[in-house]
């Protein structure tokens, strides 16, 4: 009861953002203060907007303000080639990586049996179907190299193993820049098993 | 352009936070997408009902709801006892300590030539003010240990040295709790000087 309840209550609801705690939201909340009255308009309006226009694409379960996003309806991106994510940041990122010109699939999520999130509760029958549909070629498994994404990555594997489609993952190794004393043991061993010629 | 418009829109706006990149940004954007609608809709309200409700108080300049805030209008604290803090955070740190009961004099920021603050552009005319006053018998000065947060108690001291309260600073010192072998030098040296008998 320090604050004034307004501000109270803004910190209270900014510390529901991850890896906010009290004393964060507190120093946000005296930033805000600070906003010049259109900035804060600004703000609180972004996320009004933003809640009211994303939806998730149709085909890819993309983030998208459209029925079908920008990736999905672009006829100059290869579709015979099927990339599989976690979530829509993972497709950002390798967006930005700009090393991959086919569709997306985003799973919304990984199998977690302990969370009890099973094979229904994302999008694996959804891609099941695309890949049924018989245009894909190739799907190249993203999801992250947790325990959870690789359990995910081989569900899918078994899943569509029976169709005519190139299964491939993305590679795991030293990141590059990454100095080789300071890098886990798993990983390099995972490097050292996929090494390959020059 | 890799997510949709009003989701980039929602990250520039949240990277305007102390501390926040794009890649934090970006986090808190997806989670608020998460949020349900009624919670987006608490978080951006919260914001412009701080903005506007927040006012700062006419006698300490701490943040209020009311012209006078509840320290000031708070007939049980002790009104001949006058802390000074920089920022109004450095009071609600002070207020949950539990080790004050005066009053506060929020400076709302630090002497700093570097960037243009001179003592016009903080609250020291009005302390000076209300020692003039003539209630108060002693001033506790809660300014930062900072190079700054020195220059403005030592200022301070100049400019009331005149009048007849006891002038005092908040001790410097090992952190309760803190390992000696990991305290910084400067705090180390300090708390050797002004080390007291037990």
């Amino acid at each position: 009861m320090h604050y004034p309840l307004s501000v109270l209550n803004l910190i209270k609801n900014l510390a529901k953002l991850p890896g906010v705690g009290e004393k964060t939201a507190e120093r946000y909340a005296m930033h805000i203060l600070r906003f010049s009255q259109k900035e804060a308009e600004q703000l609180a309006s972004a996320i009004l907007d933003m809640k009211q226009k994303v939806r998730i694409c149709n085909s890819c379960f993309a983030l998208s303000e459209t029925e079908v996003c920008h990736i999905c309806s672009n006829p100059s991106r290869n579709n015979t080639l099927l990339c599989v994510t976690e979530q829509p940041a993972d497709m950002v990122a390798i967006e930005k990586s700009g090393s991959f010109n086919g569709l997306y699939h985003i799973l919304a999520g990984v199998l977690s049996p302990i969370n009890g999130i099973g094979p229904d509760n994302i999008k694996i029958r959804e891609l099941i179907k695309r890949i049924d549909d018989g245009k894909i070629t190739e799907v190249v498994i993203a999801t992250s190299t947790s325990i959870e994404g690789e359990a995910t990555a081989s569900y899918i594997v078994q899943c569509i193993s029976k169709y005519p489609v190139k299964i491939t993952r993305i590679a795991s190794g030293i990141p590059i820049g990454g100095d080789l004393k300071y890098v886990d043991q798993v990983t390099l061993k995972k490097a050292m098993e996929t090494r390959h010629a020059i």
